[in-house]
């Protein structure tokens, strides 16, 4: 089977041995065969396929990076001319045009190719909530898809498309790639517009991106990303967190692992030794250090999404519907979001001074480390286990991913490895807001300790060749003079949030010079890699933030280059332009600013 | 009299001519005076007085910035041994510990004199809803002090203390510094802790400072500021909010204000014309552009605030005592509180949409400008009038300040001028989140353009000698090579949200060399002020926090530092180490980057 990842589509549509027609007509006929998983609510005709596809004729491929990329979409998400039921036939409504995502994808030559089956109205983890019928795992009939983006994951595992779009609330874009060996990206709340989605909890929803690889979760938030003045919560990308970002930077990594007395597997064996197995391997990855977080405060914000007023969100959603037809929903659905007309303002008001107080801690714990990393879910529960307790086994599925949203984190859910019963089983990275780059990164350094063939398929998938991994919140400046801890200008430092990490002396090819004026004195050095001496300098790690204030602030003739320590590292530090060293006088033997000052203070 | 500001005050304390107790006594002397003006809930006796005029024999005046320097409390803020009431009786209680912020000053050696009346558990913009009496305005005995924090104002223009806090939920930290000539301080949220304050709306709650000048208003906040894990909204502030920053910093200035037919003042024609002659001074003052502003987001942003759910956490502050014992609450407050039980959390949530979806629209004017400047009140009421009609009359003296909070904006109220009527007048300045240190400077120059006395006194306040005014959010840096509009490595700067804003040339001081190595090829600039030619360059607007990525990213030989454009501006720009030019090419003669790469391309 033709692997249908964004890369080989492109290399055989380039090669010229497929077209968009051919794979289309493929995806028709194997989706044939998949009609029991109920993946789909509606799969799009080759009638309403022909504007995509004519589409791309005109369009050169170089120029459009998802060129003939087929496309899956929950269909909580609207895509123009075509129905939007969230998964209930009585809710349905044709949008008049699509959500800002979808065109977006569409815009960059991707085609939709069909709206998928979903716990109706995004409420639940698990697959089985939906008149359309309960969606089904794509490795194994009798388990459940996860949910509530199932169609969305399946499709995607099944080889019926490249990458997908779900949404997240409580774990909806996470739990279904665990259990269907996908990359699951559930992004920083606002990077994907939310106009033209069925809001779940409007304050918390994300659009979400299941793919095969984190190359391919990659380019489809790059062509998928824009902030959006239609939908309030959009909010502007920073640099940091730009796609140029995926893949750059450097190990080791410091990764932040639950404490194994609070770990939660609800009775899966398999879960567990897939976990420990897990953890195991990175223990013995070089590049990689874990340590022990304490979960408590994460899991009082988990409580507070599923025990809290915020399922007034969900009632407001779906008021409409509740007050004129409420046995149009799927009764468990119903069950859940009916009561949410129940709960007091002040109720709500209280709930958000709580998590506002776990926040500051939990935050702390997430940007001690490179990212959190944990089990997406403790357990892959049969449909008919499922079935039998739908209210507690879903909530368990929730375990691991329920604080995230409320905590404005981002998260990406990375495929590991397989149980025993050859059903997938993977992790979660976690970071704070906008990390998405820096965890797909991490992520896809994982994908290279753990690889997954890709989706349901037998073929490995094909891997990025990068060094890895996640982008810096600070930066280490190298200080030779008045910058000095103790002396004069060194609370522009401090004041910025600065620490001293190394005390240190430069590699043996500098000179120093006292420069004219002042005070304050400064001094000047001058890279001279034959007559050079180590001068004494201190290392000072800046929020990246705060750095060009810092910078901007420096007087002619100094500036921030590169210096080479005596280690070999080359650091941002303070150079001299040659210019100003007229009239300065040369103090290198003394190898070091606090020797001079010393003469001075005589 | 005395003149009460800090820098007065420890002059004479200095120079030996008062000590704490000989103000305190005088304090005490001068506050019989005002007994009718209902400003006091509780005053420190001598004996209560006592420990705090002990602990600072011990103390060197040049160590503690506010050393002997009196200030009062608003009474819903807690003093140590204290008894907070919020103003009401039934409420009260004794504090173990003093409010964080309370502390703070205590310990830089200020004095607490008093516990201070207000508006009842803050609810109110007037100062009338008291049980212990209406407070009265310092200026004239007839007319509102304005409120909450009456007597902390009051207090303060007539001399009986030098600073006071007060709290700020919807307006309480301005209106009654417009009404009493006096700088008030609104601070972003979480920049002075709320640990120890009687919640009003916990999470819109801002504790506020009155001051006789700007000057003395930074002083007071610099000690006051502190991180506080003990508060679950205290946030960490910026280096660029730092108490250095005010006064820094360059003009012009551009101010939004408000288109003039939005504008209320609710019959005071006074008020109108002490409006319209500060604007038109302004317009006259060459440093500062005026530009119309659309209030209306604003508007519907302070309307959500008094006609939405928000008073559901009034009701939550004092649910206990309105369902035992209701009557204890004075009654047009109750009858404001009472119902905020009622409302559901699907309307907060409804309501929390919409405050989003104006937040951006009003967050983008904001940021156009310097800060936006509008009259703090529309009318000062008489005490009669206000009691009238006692609803209405408090929405409207909340019509300029209702959203700031809502907003997480920042404010500073600022006296300018005198009606007919000997009456105060003042504007408020409007900034983003921590612009605190920028308006303040903002405030420190319009002070030089208003100048108004010392609170009630006859004796001009004395005015710091500072250039004035905000902190920079861009920087402007000049590159000449690679990252020139449209060469390869631009997208470092658009990818940044960078901005050509000049395409120019470098004075005729510099060499033009182009290094060994590459591709990217890269230029090197020397300074040379005898041999150099004008270089063309480009000068490019960085968001300042995206400014040190940049610069981190620049390799060796090369560096930021500052260089002279051909109009005498040094900005900060490309330099490049002496020992980078080996192996290079000189071209200077070609003038510039463009005709280099040029000549390689043919």
């Amino acid at each position: 089977m033709q692997s249908m990842t964004i890369s080989a589509l492109r290399a055989a549509y380039i090669a010229g041995e497929l077209t968009p027609e051919k794979l289309i007509a493929n995806i028709h006929e194997r989706a044939e065969q998949f009609r029991d998983r109920n993946i789909w609510i509606h799969q799009l005709t080759i009638e309403e396929l022909t504007p995509f596809i004519e589409g791309l004729a005109h369009k050169n491929i170089e120029d459009y990076p998802l060129w003939g990329i087929p496309f899956a979409i929950k269909d909580n998400i609207d895509l123009i001319g075509i129905t939007t039921t969230a998964g209930c036939e009585e809710f349905k409504y044709t949008p008049e045009k699509s959500a800002t995502v979808v065109a977006n994808l569409i815009n960059a030559g991707a085609i939709p190719i069909g709206k998928t089956n979903l716990d109706q109205f995004a409420t639940g983890l698990n697959g089985t909530r939906s008149p359309f019928g309960a969606c089904k795992n794509s490795f194994d009939k009798n388990y459940i898809s996860g949910g509530s983006s199932s169609g969305s994951a399946v499709s995607v595992a099944l080889g019926l498309a490249t990458f997908s779009l779900g949404s997240d609330t409580a774990g909806s874009g996470r739990v279904p790639a665990c259990f269907n060996n996908l990359v699951g990206l559930k992004p920083s709340r606002g990077l994907l517009s939310a106009a033209g989605m069925v809001p779940a909890c409007k304050s918390l929803d994300c659009m979400s991106i299941f793919a095969l690889s984190t190359e391919d979760a990659n380019a489809v938030l790059s062509s998928a990303e824009s902030f959006d003045e239609a939908d309030e919560y959009s909010r502007k990308n920073p640099s940091a967190n730009n796609t140029r970002y995926f893949g750059r930077q450097k190990l080791p990594l410091t990764l932040g692992i639950i404490d194994p007395s609070q770990l939660k597997f609800f009775g899966d064996e398999n879960y567990q030794k897939a976990y420990a197995d897990v953890i195991e391997k990175l223990e013995t990855t070089e590049d990689i250090t874990l340590v022990h977080v304490d979960y408590s405060p994460f899991d009082e914000v988990a409580k507070l999404l599923y025990e809290g007023p915020w399922v007034a969100e969900r009632y407001l959603a779906a008021e409409e519907l509740i007050n004129t037809n409420p046995e149009a929903i799927f009764p468990v659905v119903r069950d859940i979001i009916a009561p949410g007309g129940e709960p007091k303002a002040h109720q709500l008001f209280s709930a958000q001074y709580k998590l506002q107080g776990f926040a500051r801690t939990c935050k702390d714990q997430v940007n001690k480390f490179d990212a959190l990393l944990m089990p997406t879910a403790g357990r892959l529960f049969t449909i008919e286990e499922m079935l039998a307790e739908p209210i507690k086994h879903n909530s368990e599925l929730g375990f691991y991913t329920n604080f995230v949203n409320l905590l404005d984190l981002s998260a990406v859910a990375v495929p590991t490895s397989f149980t025993e019963k050859n059903l997938p089983f993977g992790i979660t990275l976690i970071g704070d807001t906008f990390a998405d780059r820096a965890l797909l990164s991490i992520a896809n350094y994982l994908e290279t300790i753990f690889p997954t063939p890709e989706g349901t398929g037998k073929a490995d998938k094909p891997r990025m060749e990068l060094p890895a991994v996640a982008t810096n919140k600070t930066v280490d400046v190298v200080v030779c003079g008045a910058h000095l801890e103790g002396l004069s200008l060194n609370w522009q430092l401090t004041e910025r949030g600065g620490e001293l990490i190394d005390s240190t002396t430069t590699s043996k090819s500098y000179r120093m010079y006292a420069l004219a004026g002042g005070p304050p004195f400064r001094p000047g050095l001058i890279r001279d890699t034959e007559n050079g001496e180590e001068i004494i300098v201190e290392v000072w790690r800046l929020p990246i933030t705060e750095f060009g204030s810092f910078v901007a602030g420096i007087p002619a003739p100094l500036g921030i280059g590169k210096l080479e320590l005596a280690d070999g590292r080359w650091l941002p530090g303070f150079i001299c332009e040659f210019s100003g060293i007229e009239g300065a006088e040369e103090i290198t033997e003394l190898g070091g600013w606090r020797s001079y000052m010393n003469t001075k203070s005589q």
